[in-house]
């Protein structure tokens, strides 16, 4: 039976359809995720370990990784027992315009590789991380931020370090930046003189997308500002371990269970160790017996 | 005779008058100055050569030095014809407030007297410049800047390098610094230090402070982004010779008028010629016999 009281009633219900189906279309894309990429083994130990420092300091969100067909079987395997999404990427064996892009420039393979990053349109934001970082306390509040953020490179801080960079992902600033590729290089024939040139904005239009150092503090194996270092660095988010720097570069004592830097000093030994032991607490039961005495002998 | 037509006509003598009393008062203060430091002769050279490098691009401001008692009289002669103001600080023999604040930091003299810089308040603004810096092109443009500010660090890139500086001469902000320093001291012992802490705002709050690294390429003696600094460096303007690059700390031959860096490489040595170029060419013909045997050997 219709009433004037029920048609009433009626109201409040087809406004809680209404508001119900205005929330559901805004909540279809709030997945955000953090972005890896791993070109062969050694770089998927560096993805694995970054991995689990991001579940150590409990990140809320996905874990998403890009590899190229130089990693290995069995290492696939483990990538996909910790990592949300796998994307593998052949860039060599694409029939598409990352193709036509690679035959210009054939020096930027793996630049090309790491531009795909933006393909994860999945995701509303994410955050690429270098397989060379480390991440040491929970930096969700990176998502906050919009693209392009990122922390200065200290070898020309005009230039952002791409190591660590906020963007947001679409399959047009994706084919933006291949063409650009394609048709300007890179200053530095990599991903980070391609970005900077990309979004060369970045140096002078908004703070607030100046990341703070302390979200990627890029580790050489000299530091030459030791003051600023013991200042700050206990407010260290995420550590990068350029060059010879590189954890799986050092030497480790399977016994002891200690790394040994080649450089030492400066707190990088303990932040070596910190990788080490989520390595051998995370990564290294997963391993097979070839991988494990290939990695750690 | 007094009528009404003189009274009007005097009106616009009257406001004639007025409006010259205030552009005279707002005019007293527009005076900008390029601000060095010297504490003993070896940096006395470099704030020489600095201030002919300012010349040679034809600055349309005038020069003002700092210098100690460690700079000996017939240096002081020579900086006296060249700089436009010539300030003696001598924080250990003074009986004011910055004795006071030495008292308690001791191991802050040399950052006391650069302090002194706010105190040149017979400028409108001013910018700082270590000694050991080298203008390339003319940056006249840096007094458009507000107080603080300044290139990033490469060090520590969250902090800006204190070697070039915008900031605006004041008793009061200069009574400021000196109890800071005197309560919280120096993190890194020195100016940056204190400075990067006083105004801690300019890591994160406003992009117009940030000056461009071109502004103060602070050189060491490893260079690490070499790719930058192949794109970039022709729009470098001030050169920061740190620690070992120091021009007067490298060998040169006074029958070649060659520089030999003993690092070498990496463009510095071009810049390391210019500086001694410009000495040989404006320093050198200025200086006694006893300095010339002393400082060419």
């Amino acid at each position: 039976m219709s009433s004037p009281t029920a048609s009433r009633c009626d109201t409040p219900a087809l406004f809680r359809e209404t508001v119900w189906r205005t929330l559901t279309l805004t909540v279809v894309r709030t997945d955000n995720a953090w972005v890896t990429l791993a070109t062969n083994d050694s770089y998927s130990l560096g993805a694995l370990v970054l991995a689990h420092s991001l579940k150590t300091v409990k990140t809320a969100h996905k874990l998403a990784i890009l590899i190229t067909p130089g990693v290995t079987a069995p290492m696939k395997q483990q990538i996909e027992t910790v990592f949300d999404e796998v994307k593998v990427v052949d860039v060599l064996d694409s029939r598409d315009q990352t193709h036509l892009a690679l035959m210009c420039r054939p020096e930027l393979g793996v630049t090309f590789t790491k531009l795909h990053c933006w393909t994860f349109t999945n995701y509303d934001k994410c955050v690429f991380l270098d397989a060379d970082t480390l991440v040491l306390q929970n930096c969700d509040e990176l998502f906050e931020r919009e693209e392009l953020s990122a922390a200065p490179d200290p070898g020309w801080p005009d230039c952002f370090n791409s190591g660590v960079f906020v963007y947001k992902p679409s399959q047009d600033t994706f084919g933006q930046l291949l063409e650009f590729a394609r048709t300007k290089g890179s200053f530095d024939g990599g991903d980070q003189g391609l970005l900077n040139m990309f979004f060369k904005e970045w140096s002078n239009t908004d703070i607030s997308k100046h990341l703070s150092f302390t979200y990627n503090v890029v580790w050489s194996s000299t530091y030459s500002y030791l003051p600023a270092l013991k200042q700050f660095g206990q407010n260290m988010k995420i550590v990068h371990f350029i060059a010879s720097s590189k954890p799986w570069l050092q030497s480790f004592n399977t016994e002891t269970r200690l790394v040994t830097s080649t450089h030492g000093g400066s707190g990088l030994q303990e932040l070596l160790q910190l990788w080490w032991d989520l390595f051998c607490h995370h990564v290294h039961p997963g391993l097979s017996t070839e991988m494990v005495t290939y990695y750690t002998t």
